[in-house]
């Protein structure tokens, strides 16, 4: 087999494994929209059939053959080199994996999964930290197994998410990170303005032909994807059908709208990425932080923009006949307004990062055994207090808020941060390329930043490394600066300092 | 391994299948009901991987080994028996079909389906007769490799919609069905009395909602299924996930009400299979003839209904406001118009099974080569011409219009006619057993005919063949009679005689 027709044979493999991965994307997809209540037992055993076949088809030995073959390709097209390394990648990592443990950790995460929801419904760490603990030394296991000669355990997990990523490298971005935000936040609480809310009736289908209207506005190309309701709100499916959910809340139309924005910027990624790299691994997302730039980006540099206050204002009073909100200052004002809370994604601009932060600290000593998992609540809410100046009055505001741990998902919240820094350091880049940006925010004309970042972004996939596409879009490394300067900016306009 | 171990482990291989079966059928759904337009390409090769999935487990060898096994089971219980029987029934069928004609089959019938779909939008049956010609040479290939010693070729066929239904043996039923039609379109044309049609606005939300209303009147559980729009109605799924479809046509809201009725009579079928079957061979339809039935029965034996008009005018004057029909009797008119025309899906219960009638003598022509395909058109035209007095004006209304033989489908429209005959025994046997069912229609009371047919036919799936079980449910073998009776007695009321 000549290295071209190894390369070929290994394609159309991959090509199998990704259909049928989006296979199991649709069935998710269909389960949190369409499915009728009492499906779900037989959704179960469609997954599990559909993860058996997945698992055959990820075995065959024959991948190595057709890959070491394919490795002698004379001087291969950066995309060609990507979709070898991308290969080798998983390769190398499911060899070291020991056997059974990918089944283990399937079973004790779909186990500890309705442990913990039982669990933060009670309020009851101790019921669920067994639990953790169990599901921890399986990544735990994992992470040893996978690692790199000399990796840190954390980088690991994190690389599954990040490839490449350092917790070593992220630690001085963050704490400096952490040092401006609490800084920003004295300064808002010490602030006498007073935010004004929306008031008026919002029926959730002006909400969703306004969510439809604002996909729209972004770019995002309905023929090839759709917009439905789900509980938590979430984008899926790559190439020509990738699909966007929202959610309503009928007493505050912001929830749609800054949901809807947040995954159709998902989304918008997902529609740019070339069509020549369909099927292929170089035709991933480059890494999470770089998707969550891109959700980022459209909900919080467009959407929750003072330019766009303007457009935005119009688009909803036609919706819903009024908002209860004078301006579009006004409205600028109510969509970024700082409150105490104790969750994570009901956060503020200013406060999201705190919340990863002591996430990416907490789940940091969680696997390497520092914080033994019963102490988990009291540290949390002590790192909490130190933070946020308040403490969580149970674990369910608390520790147990978030569904990540139950799955035993370590390495995958500091990609939540990074996607808040890189989206910060793309919009000053951008603004830089597009003088014009604000005035075309303000005429509700989102063509431009589109096509920037189809340009930057979107259309190279994963042909680059994260790192290396990022620093040659904004032009330096990525940073804290970007994201602290756009928030002093911000606050400061509404909170008057 | 003791045949007990090995009847679990065919079980538990058998629950893959049909939960990747189950997947194919969902990603078909979604393709008819929520997909982007753009999606088909992508949506293709999805159902690509997933088929070479499921001929993979289809091909497993072992499946052998363990229902020989199996078979040494001491006295298995009814539904034990219909499992190992349909297993063998499958496997048999598997290892007689040549290597590489599934394969050459699907390329076929997907190269056909497209040439069809434009041929019949040009009325160019010349331009179809060549992949005509190419599929039926490989079903007469499938035919020939899965007939049973001294089978008749198009009972092989047959046999995979109808288990041991044999040509030779419906022919007689079939003729004097189709000398009573005959005698019966006489007299309805010799009537002088004129119908009354639909006015009034229908909108869609209003037709839909009214589809909602009316499944769940005959007892569709929503709690297990949903129900969209599609352009052709359909029903999918099974056990916990049954689905069905209808369209609308704003001129005409009996287009939306029947197909309801007829999608949510198959889907209370497969909602009503006994739950201790799910999963197995066992728990499958007794045959297409009996799935039909049940579709049959709510739409034209409940739905179309002089005891049924009074309650199915209140529910759509609440819908719509007015129908432009002055009372039960000219919508139980309305609903039953014979009108002239080509089209079969379009057809009344007075005319529906000549056109199958008249597909089955030639698709046995065409299938044993006494019928050139390219006399088909032809052909066709001379006979629709002998049974309906007119003849098509073009192929696009003649032997084009049916999607069936495009995909080498041989053998599958008798079962239209079959579930005809059957719903109308059925109904007849289930009037002996509930004297009141008229009385019951009149109230839209529903709850008796359904669990009527949930005793005699749903809850057994598949564990008894399909006469065996409808001549238990109607005290004597299906013949022409009880539908025949059925068709006078309703046109006998509306046209008069």
């Amino acid at each position: 087999m000549t290295p071209d027709e190894a390369y070929a044979a290994l394609l159309a493999h991959v090509r199998r494994i990704s259909a049928l991965e989006q296979t199991a994307g649709l069935l998710a997809w269909d389960q949190e929209t369409m499915m009728p209540p009492r499906g779900g037992a037989q959704r179960a055993e469609q997954m599990g059939a559909l993860a058996a076949a997945l698992q055959d088809l990820r075995a065959d030995p024959r991948q190595e053959d057709w890959l070491a073959a394919a490795e002698g390709l004379a001087d291969p097209a950066p995309d060609v080199r990507a979709d070898l390394r991308e290969i080798r990648r998983e390769l190398t990592r499911a060899a070291r994996l020991p056997a059974g443990l990918p089944e283990a950790l399937a079973r004790e995460r779909s186990a500890s999964h309705q442990i913990w929801a039982q669990a933060r419904n009670d309020r009851d760490f101790a019921a669920f930290a067994p639990a953790l603990a169990r599901v921890l030394a399986l990544r735990r296991e994992e992470a040893q197994a996978t690692a790199e000669p000399g990796q840190d355990h954390y980088d690991a997990l994190l690389d599954r998410y990040e490839p490449g990523a350092r917790a070593a490298e992220l630690e001085p971005v963050f704490a400096r990170l952490r040092a401006g935000l609490a800084e920003l936040l004295d300064r808002i609480r010490g602030s006498s303005v007073r935010i004004p809310r929306f008031s008026g009736a919002f029926p959730e289908t002006a909400q969703m032909a306004l969510a439809h209207q604002l996909a729209g506005d972004c770019g995002y190309d309905f023929a090839a994807g759709r917009l439905d309701r789900a509980v938590h709100p979430f984008s899926s499916g790559s190439g020509q059908d990738v699909r966007i959910t929202t959610r309503v809340d009928p007493a505050d139309p912001s929830e749609c709208v800054f949901a809807t924005l947040h995954e159709t910027g998902h989304a918008l990624y997902e529609q740019g990425i070339a069509p020549e790299l369909a099927w292929r691994p170089a035709g991933g997302h480059a890494s999470m932080g770089v998707h969550e730039s891109q959700s980022r980006f459209w909900e919080n540099h467009v959407g929750r923009s003072a330019a766009f206050a303007p457009f935005l204002r119009d688009r909803m009073k036609i919706a819903f006949g009024g908002l209860g909100l004078r301006s579009a200052e006004a409205l600028f004002a109510a969509v970024n307004a700082v409150t105490p809370g104790y969750i994570r994604t009901a956060a503020d601009e200013a406060q999201y990062d705190l919340h990863i932060l002591m996430r990416f600290d907490l789940e940091r000593a969680l696997l390497s055994g520092d914080l033994p998992v019963e102490d988990l609540e009291i540290a949390w809410a002590d790192r909490f207090e130190a933070d946020f100046g308040r403490r969580p009055p149970h674990a369910g505001l608390g520790c147990l808020q978030d569904v990540h741990w139950s799955e035993g998902l370590i390495g995958y919240f500091p990609t939540y941060t990074l996607g808040n820094l890189n989206a910060a350091a793309l919009a000053a880049a951008l603004r830089r390329d597009l003088p014009d940006f604000d005035e075309a925010l303000r005429r509700g004309d989102l063509a431009p930043p589109l096509a920037w970042l189809r340009e930057k972004i979107h259309r190279h996939g994963r042909v680059k490394p994260a790192g290396e596409l990022l620093e040659a879009a904004c032009g330096a490394p990525v940073d804290e600066r970007p994201l602290l300067a756009h928030l002093e900016a911000k606050f400061g306009a509404i909170y008057g300092f």
